[in-house]
């Protein structure tokens, strides 16, 4: 380090995030102590568990934290860096290749100014790495050399830095038709006790306009031992692998659509597009139909296998082809769009909204819904609960915003807890970390304006992170 | 007290919901003072007339406190409490029902952390009734009995209440059938100087296509003098109770449609749907329209007679139809939709929108109209006034974004004064109160970043609960 | 002044717009003086060129400040001062028309209150005209005499405050078949260095569905020299009056439809409505249609000459129509409606989102759209630039809430850079004041929460007013 001291340091300063008045400031700060090294729960996420069961260590900086995080290669691309160089998509670099994406990285931090990414990467970078350099282009060879070198030690594996990052529960999200090999794998490992569990995720198999479906129906007629040559097996394959799932561990179904319109169909009908469906004879209108009478089933299903129901609408897919033809989904162009939910889960909650046990959470990109639509649903349903901020919203003015849009009319108990949803694995206790810094800022403003106790704040402050996720992911 | 030393203390300070920094804070503390007393403009909000006409003691802190209070029992509703045991509707708990229900709130009297529910009840429980320890299972009784208690008093009564809340005008909402004896009563009485104003609320008596219409026709028919068998008599037999609301000190008409789309029918087609109404012959379309249309009548009556016409749009009604079932309307579930103001409302303001006297107050459930089309309607037409936060929104952070989202395009002369909107009449003094603190808040805020001189707040926070809510409703 | 030593004076203070904390406004402070004094980059306004290339003293204080700025008469429309008192459109005040309006404006003073105008207002006075007093009844004369009596100096003609207020670019805004002139004499002119570059805005050319299309084509024909006959032609003669731009400096072009919807039609099919839209002969749906097409035709203009293409949709233009044929359009009733932009801008971006060298800029006067839409898309799209707060949002807290709300997801080196937009010619050094602090005082948040480091503070706010806006507009 003495080799290079006139570069700008890494030093991210222990108040980060905190308030900046300081009577607001001092008391954020005890409620942050308070919570700061509690174990992580994260209920939903999207960390590969083949990483876990492997336990294959990492191999470059680049491949372990740029190129599965499409936070960080999306900015670059709108920065003028072709994906293509940052190993996006199924590609893979060479060393010289992922060394100089890492460089392209460092010399574009500032384009990360202001953004979580870099809240992130600076955590990642410092608490995990040791790094003490600000990533520019003089630092860069450094600090890929840094990781790099640390990658290669025993305590930088996937299960050791899932311990010491101190996970409690980790959810993965799988497809139905995954026989969770993997999590039964470490699930029976005596060497492992971190708890992975699976989550539910029947997105396409839910979606009968989609090209494919025919096939998709075989597999999943295939991995349930059920007939999907009707409706009713349908139904019933579908019920067979969420027991699969159960018996996994999975404590929740996550369901993504453009919209989150219910509607009953007479089962007659429901029926009928199916069998067009497998044809590949429906009208958009048909499957669509059909795709949100799938709702009230998976919503029914829920309420019979108790299985929490979690929905994330309003994306716009792959929204520039181009990119998804070179590079496959999930690379930096899934885009916003409104949402509804009052009327769209009107059906629904009409017929289980106040079910025993029936757990649904809603999450949304789009946040004039959270003062709007889903603080007063989830200030009256029992089975409601408001998501915490997720994708594009995920991050410290957005949370505050959050907080202020649903806490007046629900409170804090009928929120979820922190969602990570990531699939940048070394970036979880940072996100975590960044949601009790604001928690416990948010808390202490509270306290200061004296709309609440302080012995209130920091038993909310610590039901946020322990009582309250457990609670409404049933863990 | 000195029985239970040891519970919480329920002590509301004196500083509440003013900012954190000191220097914002002391000057709207001074700010504060200066209107903290005045007396309470309250010209929308549902508490019943019939309340203060018979003066009637108040029975139990329950039926007082949170069986009207639909912000309270909806939270405890989500938290999992049944509406039965809350007293909700037209239930009537006997007097150890009403105990039980009182200590289940108090019990979960963590769920309103962050409310305003929460801010509301500590001021009623302590300013008026003394209270001194915060709910919880172990003060429920106590503190029920205290209330109890104290409701035998006479200065408990709710004219003696009425009056010491320092409340100068009250106005009431109203069927349009209603005789308003009471009112009457009320005005007539020398005992009783309050000023109580019915308002003229025709909502059901605009919507052709409800089951009922024509029923409703023939009770109009009665209370006007009117035949209400074609429609120019319907659109007299309405002027008619206009007329008969004004005598009895109406100053505004109030109207709650699922939109505020106007738009005008040509006479014969407005008669003709109207004919087919009577007969419950209409189709969506057909009763939708006439609506739409008859809020265009709604504003030339205004024009005419003088009465402000508020327009509260924007909530699905009953959205879980079994608790409308069990418990009736107003029970929790009433939900905001996304509402739209420019387009719809261009067909009336295009015709009166200049008209001398005629002032329209819109309100929203939906805060993305504030800056997208209240302030800029409010800002540019002279009738237009920017009603302060409703339903949902009338909390301390909402208020804080609405004057955030409005003024920077209006100001502060072209929004409506508050409006408390309540059916919880003990909650009137603390949701005024709340007001003028988070107005006093804005005020030193702008101060302090020389956006405002000194001076020139003091003047507008008074200006805000005097003559801005008398210029408006015309008081 | 010793004339009138009781009335308000009129000091805009040093720190105005700055936080109130005394360290975030220390450092706010230090930010702001770096870049208070760097010259103005104006890449999209209104004002008339011809004030400039004339040179032409202003006449009176009514006519300078008052007739052509709708931020302020509107508001006082609003309060009840008609427009035809105030030299609203075409209409001439004659002397004392002028004194009458001026006293009416000062004595509406307060209606401003909390508004940017007001800001803008104080700082004109202050700072260009000395004035020392607070508008009011009193002080309107007193005030009129003094700005009217340095007009008649030669150091307040256009090009001498052009050169005081620091301007280096200032883009007008001109119609397709402009010849340009005034550019041209303005360019050539030894006497002036300012550059004063125009802007091609072609709305009404691209709307085949207005009144008058036909006969615009015929204008569009004479200035450009192609035959407008078919739809070929059509896009030849855009295709040379934008190279025309060009010539004479243009940048960018700028396009305000009510919505940005884009869609492709096939060749024939396009000739084919606009040979029916020279023939007045198209329905709604095909005008729309060719509109929505002709978008996509100019994203492709813009990709083959380079010039910048910014979107400013969402205003429903003239709400008032008796006001629009008294007065004509501009008149403050303009209002905003929701838009969309990720389904919209779909087919746009697919084909022209990463192509080299285009720079398509959105703003909005709908902020749902920035953290929803507008991020999002800036942040993946290398071609999308955020546009800063456009109408109705260029305003202290509606500035913040959009830094607050792009920022997280782009940062700030996606954005465009301030844009005043506005016709109010004294006003422009204030609004680019207004951005400068405001800016300043979110970078010094940004520090004092850890959240970016104080070196980095410094570079990001040089760069907001200097790189960033000269390289998204190609300046």
């Amino acid at each position: 380090m003495t080799a290079m001291p006139e570069l700008p340091g890494l030093r991210p300063h222990d108040d980060r995030l905190l308030p900046a008045d300081p009577v607001v400031r001092d008391l954020a700060r005890r409620l942050y102590q308070q919570v700061r090294d509690l174990p992580i729960i994260s209920p939903h996420g999207h960390v590969p568990v083949e990483w876990l069961a492997g336990n294959i260590p990492f191999t470059d900086p680049t491949a372990l934290l740029l190129s599965p995080d499409h936070y960080i290669f999306r900015l670059l691309h709108a920065g003028g860096v072709p994906l293509s160089r940052l190993g996006v998509g199924d590609q893979t670099l060479s060393e010289a290749e992922s060394r100089t994406a890492w460089r392209t990285f460092c010399e574009h931090w500032a384009l990360f100014r202001g953004t979580p990414s870099r809240f992130w990467m600076e955590s990642v970078l410092s608490s995990i790495f040791g790094v003490t350099q600000r990533p520019s282009a003089q630092s860069a060879d450094f600090i890929y050399d840094r990781v790099a070198e640390r990658l290669t030690a025993d305590e930088f594996r996937p299960r050791e830095l899932f311990k010491s990052f101190g996970i409690d529960v980790l959810a993965t999200t799988d497809d139905p038709c995954d026989d969770l090999a993997h999590h039964a794998a470490l699930a029976a490992d005596p060497s492992f006790d971190g708890r992975v569990v699976p989550t539910f995720r029947p997105d396409r198999y839910l979606e009968p306009g989609r090209p494919g479906f025919a096939h998709l129906m075989g597999r999943l007629a295939e991995a349930s031992g059920e007939d999907t040559g009707d409706f009713r097996g349908y139904l019933r394959a579908l019920a067979q692998r969420r027991r699969h799932f159960k018996e996994h561990g999975a404590v929740s179904a996550d369901h993504s659509h453009a919209d989150v319109v219910t509607l009953e169909l007479a089962p007659s009908e429901a029926a009928r597009i199916y069998a067009a469906a497998l044809r590949g004879d429906t009208s958009t209108e048909e499957s669509t139909a059909l795709r949100r009478h799938m709702m009230l089933e998976m919503a029914q299903m829920s309420v019979d296998d108790g299985l929490v129901m979690t929905l994330h609408p309003g994306v716009h897919r792959n929204h520039h082809s181009p990119t998804l033809e070179e590079f496959g989904p999930d690379t930096g162009h899934d885009i916003p769009v409104a949402v509804e939910f009052t009327r769209s889960l009107q059906p629904l909650l009409d017929r289980f909204g106040t079910a025993p046990e029936f757990h649904l959470v809603l999450f949304t990109v789009d946040e004039t819904v959270f003062s709007r639509e889903i603080a007063p649903l989830a200030g009256f349903y029992p089975a409601v609960y408001a998501g915490v901020p997720w994708w594009f919203l995920d991050a410290p003015e957005a949370i505050r915003r959050y907080r202020g849009a649903v806490t007046e009319t629900l409170g804090f108990y009928r929120t979820s807890g922190f969602i990570d949803d990531t699939r940048a694995f070394c970036s979880i206790p940072a996100r975590h970390d960044m949601s009790r810094r604001l928690d416990s800022a948010y808390l202490a403003e509270l306290v200061v304006q004296h709309r609440l106790d302080e012995d209130e704040a920091f038993e909310t402050g610590t039901d946020l992170v322990t009582t309250i996720p457990r609670q409404v992911f049933k863990l």
